[in-house]
């Protein structure tokens, strides 16, 4: 493809990964894992470089007053980075994705269909301050055959900058194109990377409410991903005690700032005097900040929740709690306020359960369990890309499958469309093989 | 859900058909079959006033002067309408696209995921004058256990009218919501409609390119279709003529308003003197116009191809053609040209062959056999749904998996995170039941 030298050096860019990921998509399984292998290599080899960079942008960071949370995210230590590249070997050896042949089927004497797993073509990812982050996207995109620009955080520009030459220099060594994996450092290249519709083909953006919602907002290319995590857990008249309290304490102390973690605790009117008073003692020793419905503050101490609770991902030590006087209601709640990501239910009784995993319109409905679960490691994919919340296919967490596609082949010997049509039309056979 | 009274009709109707959804989803495969087979019963009695309600906009139409083709699409005969209602009792014996189990693993000793299938929730259709095509899409979306927000062509308002009313009442004799089925009659609702991202999960547009790309950039709901079919077919060093003119004729002329149609034939130089003349002559009797690059020029009778033509969808009789030289510059030429739907190589080169279904990124990529296969009753998906040029699945022709998504349910006994965290972690089984 010829570029004309108006075009921008981003464009130039996303043209030269879009050519790399067509090369890369054509590899095989082991020149895929060699490549992954390479990475590994050279990162271990360069880990005092490495790791004095991210000195750098620690340094930097602290001098202008960085949150300490941020700080831990940005702090790329000896074991961190061991750890990651641990991981990196670790997708060497995952399953190869591609070139799985999901349909297989005669259309009529020598005309086959084939259905074959094969790589989307370039990714855009944006995350932000963990410098791992990096090394972690890479070496799944290289396992899926797709190439990648990447957006860093602000302030990890010198570790990404370092991370990607390393592994930039590994790949020039094997038939993977250095080209495959890009870097971007300023902040005006994501406006421009959203609107490269005819070289970017999925853009996963990680960070907070408000910047996935922009992405979602000014972009044509598919988004994978979540806004809001605003997740219920419903505790059904027929729920067992011994259950519901260790699980609403998991669900949310267990990682308040999950996307997974609860928001809004609903409570079955037969069953709440009986069980709020412990669920807020227990709650209350790990210092959750409750606000209740009416009901709920004639029932236990706390603050009153208003409208605007049962739309609110706290990310934090604080549950809203509202008393139901149906499984109906539970469900209509969670279906107008939650974020079509993970609900739970409480429940002895069967049929509610199935009910309610039934009616909840979400990627995760549980049935007495933490709502914490709803992750790519613990559903045993290996490798997390990220959970989405839309309804379209690949929904909740996704892992490595949400990077490939398909398309279909068709091998034929001559075979034309007008012998199947109008008057005398052959049949087709469509005998899966 | 509470709807406030400040919001429009619309509004309304949408959200009501959300909640016909949730429950059409939650019924078992015999109620929705049941449904579809009142939807045929019931149109089959009124026959007569849908065939009066049709005249009418036939009438109307050809008072204003409507073009022949879009005549004949608008007229509802008795065998058209026949046949449309035996192809909803096609549908109803269709298997069940819902309730699949794609991954059944249990994560712990009782803790058991299961990914299901189930339905998006609400489509919303626009499609142009064909009335029987909201015949069809009714069909479709009661067997996906969707409801749907249904816009025709302004010529076909009154028999869509009836239509929808035919199957509201037969809805109304069997457990499935008439609410299920909606009909929007003005233009106005169309922009309105983009804008129900919490209500709407997929929009389906049909109709000319310009209108589907309207749509695709004016809504955040997925969109499933496509814009343009720029279509290719390349003619390889080592193709073979007596297929390579067949093949050549039937993808351009079979059926030239088709997506599916090639639009380009890219030829090796190395034949190009050899198939040019006799190709130029078995198109030259089907009646296609011929636009060819420089050294076509010199080889055949043709107007000039301009750099326009190679991203012109001409969805008629016209051809353009360019020599190129290599099986690269071909796959190079339709990655840069084509629109990502079908293209085909015509050779018997298998391993040239098997780079060009490699590497050109296309939903179909075919092999001495006619693009005009691209089709899903041709693939064996039973009802077509549309074709998707998106990378993401669903991509190609797409038949009732399309109108279907999944959920994760999670069954524990009282399972919480904190379990499998930190120090004395316990580990997952992760085994695949």
């Amino acid at each position: 493809m010829v570029i004309s030298p108006s075009l921008s050096a981003l464009h130039t860019l996303a043209h030269n990964a879009r050519q790399a990921a067509l090369h890369l998509g054509s590899l095989n399984t082991a020149e895929r894992n060699q490549a992954i292998a390479a990475i590994a290599d050279g990162l271990t080899a360069a880990m005092p470089e490495i790791l004095a960079a991210n000195q750098e942008d620690c340094a930097a960071a602290e001098a202008m007053g960085i949150a300490k949370p941020l700080y831990n995210r940005l702090l790329l230590g000896e074991s961190k980075l061991k750890s990651t590249i641990a991981g990196v070997k670790d997708v060497e050896h995952l399953p190869d994705p591609l070139g799985q042949v999901t349909l297989h089927r005669q259309l009529d004497e020598g005309l086959v269909l084939k259905r074959v797993g094969c790589p989307l073509g370039v990714l855009g990812v944006i995350f932000e301050a963990r410098p791992e982050a990096l090394i972690q996207i890479s070496s799944l995109a290289i396992k899926s055959g797709n190439a990648v620009i990447l957006k860093g955080g602000r302030e990890a520009t010198r570790s990404c900058q370092v991370l990607t030459e390393v592994i930039q220099t590994a790949l020039a060594k094997t038939v993977v194109s250095p080209e495959a994996i890009n870097l971007l450092t300023t902040r005006e290249e994501i406006r421009e990377l959203l609107g490269l519709n005819q070289y970017v083909d999925l853009i996963i953006p990680r960070g907070s409410n408000e910047f996935v919602q922009y992405i979602q907002q000014n972009t044509q290319i598919p988004v994978l991903g979540h806004a809001d995590g605003i997740c219920h857990l419903y505790l059904d008249a027929q729920a067992d005690l011994s259950k519901a309290i260790p699980i609403t304490v998991d669900a949310k102390t267990q990682y308040p700032a999950a996307c997974n973690a609860i928001e809004t605790l609903l409570v079955h009117q037969a069953i709440a005097a009986e069980f709020l008073p412990p669920l807020a003692q227990a709650l209350g020793e790990k210092g959750v900040s409750l606000r209740g419905d009416s009901g709920t503050q004639k029932l236990i101490d706390c603050e009153p929740a208003t409208e605007a609770d049962w739309c609110t991902e706290y990310s934090d030590l604080i549950l809203s709690i509202k008393i139901v006087d149906s499984l109906e209601a539970a469900i209509d709640h969670i279906n107008q306020y939650g974020s079509k990501h993970t609900d739970g239910i409480i429940s002895e009784d069967l049929t509610a359960a199935e009910q309610f995993c039934q009616r909840v319109d979400s990627a995760g409905v549980y049935h007495n369990c933490s709502t914490r679960f709803a992750d790519g490691f613990r559903y045993g994919f290996g490798a997390e890309v990220g959970i989405s919340t839309q309804k379209m296919p690949p929904r909740g967490p996704v892992g490595l499958e949400g990077l490939v596609t398909y398309k279909y082949q068709l091998w034929g010997h001559g075979h034309i469309a007008a012998t199947y049509t109008g008057q005398g039309a052959k049949a087709f056979t469509h005998l899966d093989l």
